[in-house]
């Protein structure tokens, strides 16, 4: 049975909205995921919320149901709110009905089997959560094995992040490393680096990409160091015929995994 | 010699600010960009602000003087304050040290030259600010003519979609239009209509895409109404490879204008 909170003062959602701070959700190990759709790809990927909280209007779906109990049967808890809770818990205007508390991932190289996929995407700095999690996105749409973070980039467990990734956070492996772990890691397998670059005249369009490729996309204002560059086996660009000679980095990234995938099919 | 503003009360702050209300933008027919690199990217354009705000460390910036000078000598005016009022007007916490304010264009479909270029971008009922910004963004990066928005759009003068267009709303032509009066100019000359679908079976690398191409994209959530598909002359999709089955908006239609403009280099 769902346990009732409609106190705003009630401990547990000071500590779930608390969960929208970086250094909270570290403390926690805890993060927030809204929307029934994200939810259930979440089930599916083998993740089961902490916490489920719904409006008591969703009380009957036969989804929240099911989650409710799969929840619970977990060792987790079903909780029963209103909108206004979960717009606070959310911070959104019109917050989703459903909302999840996952336990964070473990985010280590060592968990990563590139095996497993032809392609994995590499970001370095990224600092935009909407980039981030539309990257984890694309990432699922072209199969990609996950998304290895390089250096200080967003956190992948803001509520932003979650949010532009569509679910595609529990379906994509996240890893976070240094540059030098990375590379070592790299380079103890297979595995082709190729940078999306300014820097090279080779359209990204002439090679061969060998697998398992990995497709590394740096800060959105700065891109990439050149000494990064320097240690890829290859560099590309996508041709730019604009004035304002710039695209954005989710794009970028994913113009060139939908490349790399395009010569697999 | 630009005008001194420091006070939140003055009379044209609180103008300014409001110009981030779409009702505001409306009545004024004005609109704000943000940063001295999207500001220059405007007058080479051949677009000068009404007013230019700039910081008093700005001051001497060789550019910020040139454009402050052309900006006085068409009729606007320069105005030096600090960042507590440029915070006021973009809203933003570490907002940019130029900030300008511009009369809107005219977004009817008759000033729409099609033969200007080969690739246009059609998107219908988006709703999302920063995808509107990043098609525009991706459009310029193409070499696109520009984005027609068809039924109810986001509006591309909001802060948000300037801000994420980073310059291309000033180099790409923007039109509005209702779907039926789309449809009518763009069947009195010549132009394929291309559907981003997930109704049909052709990939999106099959078709010789026949120039000018019009790229139609539809709403975040819903895609595009089954009878607008119809009406196009082709349908196509990406391949989708992972389990949330979705894409950004933004992104699917930078791989389908990445695909078309590669046909023409």
């Amino acid at each position: 049975m769902p346990r009732e909170i409609t106190a705003f003062s009630n401990p547990l959602i000071k500590r779930v909205r608390n969960l929208r701070e970086k250094r909270h959700r570290r403390e926690e190990g805890l993060f927030i995921a809204e929307g029934l759709r994200i939810l259930a790809e979440a089930e599916e990927a083998g993740r089961l919320p902490r916490w489920i909280f719904y409006t008591a209007e969703m009380r009957t779906h036969p989804l929240v149901l099911r989650l409710a109990a799969a929840c619970e049967s977990d060792g987790g808890e079903a909780i029963e709110t209103n909108v206004d809770i979960l717009h606070k818990l959310s911070g959104k205007d019109n917050p989703q009905t459903v909302l999840g508390v996952y336990a964070e991932f473990d985010t280590s190289l060592d968990h990563v089997d590139r095996s497993a996929s032809d392609i994995w995407i590499v970001a370095q700095a990224l600092r935009d959560p909407g980039n981030l999690g539309t990257i984890l996105r694309t990432g699922d749409a072209v199969g990609a094995g996950g998304l290895i973070l390089v250096d200080d980039c967003v956190d992948p467990f803001s509520v932003e992040a979650v949010r532009a990734s569509m679910g595609a956070l529990f379906t994509q492996r996240i890893a976070h490393a240094t540059w030098l772990d990375f590379v070592r890691w790299l380079r103890s397998g297979p595995g082709e680096l190729v940078a999306l670059s300014l820097r090279t005249d080779t359209d990204y369009r002439q090679p061969r990409y060998a697998a398992p490729t990995f497709l590394l996309v740096g800060n959105e204002a700065r891109g990439l160091p050149a000494d990064y560059e320097d240690e890829c086996d290859l560099r590309v660009k996508l041709p730019m015929c604009g004035k304002a000679d710039s695209l954005n980095a989710a794009v970028a990234t994913a113009v060139m995994a939908y490349q790399v995938l395009g010569q697999r099919l």
